[in-house]
């Protein structure tokens, strides 16, 4: 059995060491086009940042080493130019020597990856403008930071673009962020997005939403950054991070079938229409775990599991199979943490999901132990059963371990009553009697059962003939700042209060997180008024204040 | 409809705000022992050792309180003396003037919790000798403290027990823990607890295993404890936590039924054998979610639970039904935590029900990115089908999260296969692309597959003819420390120098955490050796050497 791989990072390297434990005796041959194989490209950013001071941790692995562990043939700055399906040869280029050769396979498992998108905008490819894929790149980058460069100027506001603003603040430049859209982070809605907004705001990033690069002028030190709309801004370094494309013109060339957006079209067993031939990692389409649509999800987690899949299947292990991906990622800014999984409530709604969603914002750990950080959650499910759909959150600690454990929650198709008996790890330094999933449970189970209508801001706001307005809140809070138009009865008052309000008209409740809210909602509903809770209270109305 | 609750902390306090949110016209009348309801038993600890500084923040609510949000009636210094289910009303005793009066129910709920024991041993009563449960042992606990008593001693090496010791050595006291049992934290395997031990020792603490107290004696300035074996301790404040009894004497006395170990028996609806009357908390014995045995499980949270299940249960949501325990604890002792969820070793083998272990010591977060912290988890799960059976870990950051996802997990019921296709956050401050969770499912499904067989270190501790024992680590690990015997060849030489080996004799392989030991059995397997991987490696090895 002879196994090629083109492609040595994340899931090319990952299906050659694989293969080998299950094969001592294959052959197996890795091409990379680059000089380094199986480095740590999710680490490149932290590099950059100096929070990370020493370069040889990026290189995770060598081919050295991969022979010497794996008995591993990694060929690096090789680059596979042709693929004969008939023959079952590809056609190689040492891209040191530009020789050509041929390299026959049995199995052939495809790991290109994606390269960042370079827009074709003036001025785009003056060397000031970087995007950041590999060890080059960063190389190119840092050369560039220690050059004393005073501004720099990121596009695009997802990961990479969040992780490079972070790296150049903590280096002492001054950093323009620019995004085409409405809000940083377009996986989370918008509202979730907020809070980091206001962390970049904070840490003094000039953030620049919906607008663009029309084009990049020379300029002494660096380029000057034209806008469409907001004018024009010095930088020493711009970088480019506006999402990646898959590299398939290799496959595309060969045959192999791609899907609307360019990613490779393979089955569940990661195989292309061409079953000797398999692909893995950015440069395929997935199945969403939830929607069971097609789509592209660059992230490092599923990208390793699929290479191992593609060896055990190729192997002859032929029950592997790949379940689908369902987007869980994660990201730091300064002290802020936004975490997703599943689908997002602008996902279920373009693809016409039908869904419900709730919001809490609860503390990381028990209120009376000393450190306890917030967070906003916030639950998507279906109407119908219940089913969790997907979830997002952004806060301090304990961010991650939630999305985790819905990330679970969601691949057992799990539904929002289940979350409501979930028995957690529970000391008051790590969390509460009562975990954030389960108030996510119990909130979302209630409004599935009937028992606390519930009022979702973006509705609230879409309303032409607002609700009458009830503020439950103590008096201070009320003060500190509270909805338009809105009356104040604070909760503990409110039985003693009732005939104050009015009969017959809508009521739409709110507290400062939805807990007082839904208890108020309990005690109206029970006495005859027509009433909803506006879902997540005041902290959510924040979050849809920019 | 009128509801009384016997008992207003935990699951009695939950059930009444509960009950009052689902009937906003129910009577609902609270009984409590003890001058405060709803406090942060959890939290007494940490006051005592000084991190919560503000005695308030203990107090989670008051009857006051309660009575304005929720229009309960709670009654403080009240103790129900009697039941009298055919009338259906209680005898009510209020402790302040030995008054005595009737009160009548349609639903009743007993929540009265666990008392800490008390062993009959002579000097028991002393005023030095203290147990831990309300705001009134804690309140005498700290005077005692803030004596400025020099030594103390700890009866008892369970939660309770590390948490008081952690709070005393922030104290400056020095403190001596006295363990019956050859380990401290029972509820984790022996050599799970070793981490645990060693943090002990490191911070001072005396830590005495395998022996009892045989008596107080008087002594200046508190007692002398004197031990069966190992001598005798001076200490102005001693403090017993040695586990908790159920308070049911009142429901004995009612003729309601109880298990094995005093535990109130419920069905899945928190009834007891009276239909009308409901028991929670830690003093009803509940069914493992693993093995569908009864238990009692005195944990927070799922007394929380079962206080609104049965309120929900009590006024007429008939399907709101408790899926049992699953004993997911965490505790954190110094800078090291231990957590576990499901079922353990050696309750498995008391159950005679058939499993397999694995080991492995991952870092909580990418090792290139600095911070990463160690911890060593240990996977139960079925021989039959790899469903998961228990967990359990201990080490730094993390810890928490990963028995949180694994707790999830079992509840799904899911398979080791299962976990090696979660798909949780990964940026390089929050974990790996291979997370620790899809790790251990790597190993434990290739052990279910026969990838690489294994031999546990407690079966190879237990083997009267040791197989030959391979060590395949650099080596400069090889020098630092070794098992009794082993010959060294690195992994990767071993392609090189199979020769050495011997044909037909078991061999025995191991490396630091098991990985490499598991490449080399793949190895050795495939050139047709007789070849077993030691389970986690030197480092699961450590585990065992106290």
């Amino acid at each position: 059995m002879k196994i090629v791989i083109v492609g040595g990072v994340a899931g090319g390297a990952s299906a050659a060491a694989r293969a080998r434990r299950i094969d001592e005796h294959a052959e197996i041959v890795v091409f990379e086009r680059g000089p380094d194989v199986s480095f740590a490209n999710c680490g490149l950013p932290y590099y950059l940042g100096g929070e990370i001071t020493d370069r040889k941790k990026l290189l995770v692995t060598t081919a050295e080493k991969l022979k010497a562990r794996f008995n591993l043939d990694v060929r690096t700055l090789s680059k596979v130019d042709r693929i004969d399906r008939k023959a079952k040869t590809v056609l190689v280029r040492n891209l040191q020597t530009d020789e050509t050769y041929t390299e026959s396979y049995d199995k052939l498992i495809l790991s290109p990856g994606a390269a960042p998108l370079r827009p074709d905008i003036r001025g785009v490819h003056f060397p000031a403008v970087h995007t950041l894929r590999n060890l080059e790149d960063t190389d190119k980058i840092k050369a560039v930071i220690d050059s004393g460069i005073t501004h720099a100027v990121v596009v695009g506001g997802g990961f990479i673009g969040l992780e490079m603003v972070e790296a150049l603040v903590h280096k002492k430049i001054h950093t323009t962020l620019v995004e085409r859209n409405p809000q940083v982070l377009g996986v989370l809605d918008q509202e979730m997005s907020t809070p980091i907004l206001q962390e970049l705001r904070k840490h003094g990033v000039n953030v620049i939403l919906s607008d663009t690069v029309k084009e990049f002028l020379p300029a002494d030190n660096g380029v000057s950054v034209v806008l469409e709309k907001s004018g024009t801004y010095p930088a020493g370094l711009v970088i480019l991070g506006l999402g990646v494309k898959p590299e398939n013109t290799l496959a595309i060339q060969s045959g192999l079938r791609t899907g609307e957006r360019g990613g490779l079209i393979v089955n569940d067993h990661l195989q292309t229409n061409d079953s000797d031939i398999y692909a893995v990692g950015d440069a395929i389409e997935v199945s969403d775990v939830v929607s069971e649509m097609k789509g592209q999800v660059p992230l490092a987690g599923p990208a390793n599991r699929q290479g191992r899949l593609a060896a055990d299947h190729a192997l002859g292990r032929t029950k592997a199979k790949y379940r689908g991906t369902q987007g869980t990622a994660i990201v730091r800014v300064f002290g802020k943490v936004a975490a997703l999984t599943g689908m997002s409530e602008k996902m279920l709604k373009k693809r016409k999901i039908d869904f419900r969603s709730i919001y809490i914002h609860p503390a990381n750990h028990a209120g009376y132990y000393p450190g306890a950080e917030g967070m906003s959650l916030k639950l998507l499910f279906a109407p119908k059963d219940g089913r969790i759909l997907g979830a997002q959150a952004v806060g301090g600690s304990g961010v991650d371990k939630r999305i985790d454990v819905l990330s679970v929650a969601i691949q057992a198709r799990w539904t929002v009553e289940d979350l409501e008996e979930v028995e957690l790890c529970y000391a008051p330094p790590f969390g509460s009697a009562k975990d954030p999933i389960n108030m996510a449970g119990f909130v979302a189970s209630g409004l599935q059962r009937g028992d606390h209508p519930q009022l979702s801001f973006s509705d609230y706001l879409a309303m032409e003939q607002k609700p009458y307005l009830l503020d439950v809140r103590d008096a201070s809070e009320f003060a500190a700042g509270a909805l338009p138009g809105a009356m104040h009865i604070p909760v503990d008052d409110l039985r003693s209060r009732l005939a104050e309000l009015p009969k017959g008209q809508p009521i739409a409740v709110y507290c400062q997180v939805g807990q007082r809210g839904y208890i108020a909602t309990r005690i109206l509903m029970q006495h005859g008024y027509n009433v909803v809770n506006l879902s997540g209270g005041y902290r959510t109305w924040l979050l849809w204040q920019k």
